[in-house]
């Protein structure tokens, strides 16, 4: 069904956003025409603020997060433990661990995860700057938070050989029932990990 | 649970995706990380495209439709019935009924129904402007099509009054089962107006 629209200034307004990931043409109308019942000013300002986004926006030069600063807030925060770097695939993964306040040390992003698929390699990905991080920082400890896919084993793979001529301890997050799951529903590949993985009863309450 | 952005820019950006309708902060921000994965003269585009729209957006002077020029093109349309107006609530519902490709005439857009409990009364609506329509251009038919609500049926029962003075046709849209529907799930009403507003068996099949 081709939608017929009055102006082309509407059908480059919605397209604009069909563009942009789960939106269709029809959410997209709708976010076009609550567009134009705003001020000119607001709206002025909506865009606007994309195209400085993406036109200032830097990444840290040490754990290639989103910053506004050449180091980002938390490498250049002096009251995190600078020897532990936690290795995520994106900056929505250090909001995530960040919002759980459990962790204290720095992050790495390496801004995607190898994907054969996809055509990602360890090449595209920043893993010669963590090795390189870890030869001169003094990193003690490398968490890798990873996804528990094919493609986050596979990194995770390839990155603990690349660290492994190092002398670091090298851990990932724990997999385990979630909590608040009901141990009927979980998976067995979890379920066996997690009595694998079983940790001493009082710890666990820590 | 508040999110802690590593850059205002990322923050400001966030902000404004989430004062869409149905936009939450999580699809804001994935939102935002696809921009930043796009080339930068792409997000300058997306930007614009809403302030462009804005700025230079015209409403047609007859029917108050979007449009790119003053009298949009379906007004200008030597083609078009132009003694038969069709009455919408908005611009979408324009393109819904040029999209059902059964309707020749033209259309008057009142820009949202009467609804007292959002603060919308009649002249906030282009009711005035469609009374005067209809005295000067020659009007035989006024077509209303508006929702089945009640703030439709007010609507509708006003406008209705307002015309009444004139000597032409007022219909509304046919009230009855969706074409695909079984009766058996069909609520008493419709049913009920379904069968009160029949047609000739021929007649629905043309």
């Amino acid at each position: 069904m081709s939608q017929l629209y009055s102006s082309s200034l509407l059908e480059n307004a919605v397209n604009e956003f069909a563009k942009l990931p789960g939106i269709g043409r029809k959410t997209a109308l709708r976010l076009v025409l609550h567009l134009l019942k705003q001020r000119e000013d607001e709206v002025e300002l909506f865009g606007k603020t994309f195209i400085r986004l993406r036109k200032e926006i830097i990444y840290c030069k040490k754990c290639h997060n989103i910053s506004d600063t050449e180091i980002c807030q938390i490498c250049a925060n002096p009251s995190r433990d600078e020897s532990t770097i936690c290795v995520v695939e994106n900056i929505k993964d250090v909001m995530s661990v960040e919002n759980t306040q459990q962790y204290r040390g720095l992050y790495h992003v390496l801004g995607g995860i190898i994907s054969p698929m996809d055509g990602v390699g360890p090449n595209d990905l920043e893993i010669e700057s963590l090795v390189k991080r870890v030869q001169e920082e003094g990193i003690k400890e490398v968490i890798l938070a990873l996804s528990t896919t094919m493609e986050g084993d596979t990194t995770n793979f390839y990155i603990f050989r690349k660290l492994s001529p190092f002398e670091l301890k090298i851990t990932t997050i724990a997999r385990g029932i979630a909590i608040g799951d009901e141990l009927e529903y979980a998976d067995e590949v979890t379920l066996g990990r997690s009595i694998v993985n079983r940790v001493e009863f009082t710890n666990s309450f820590k």
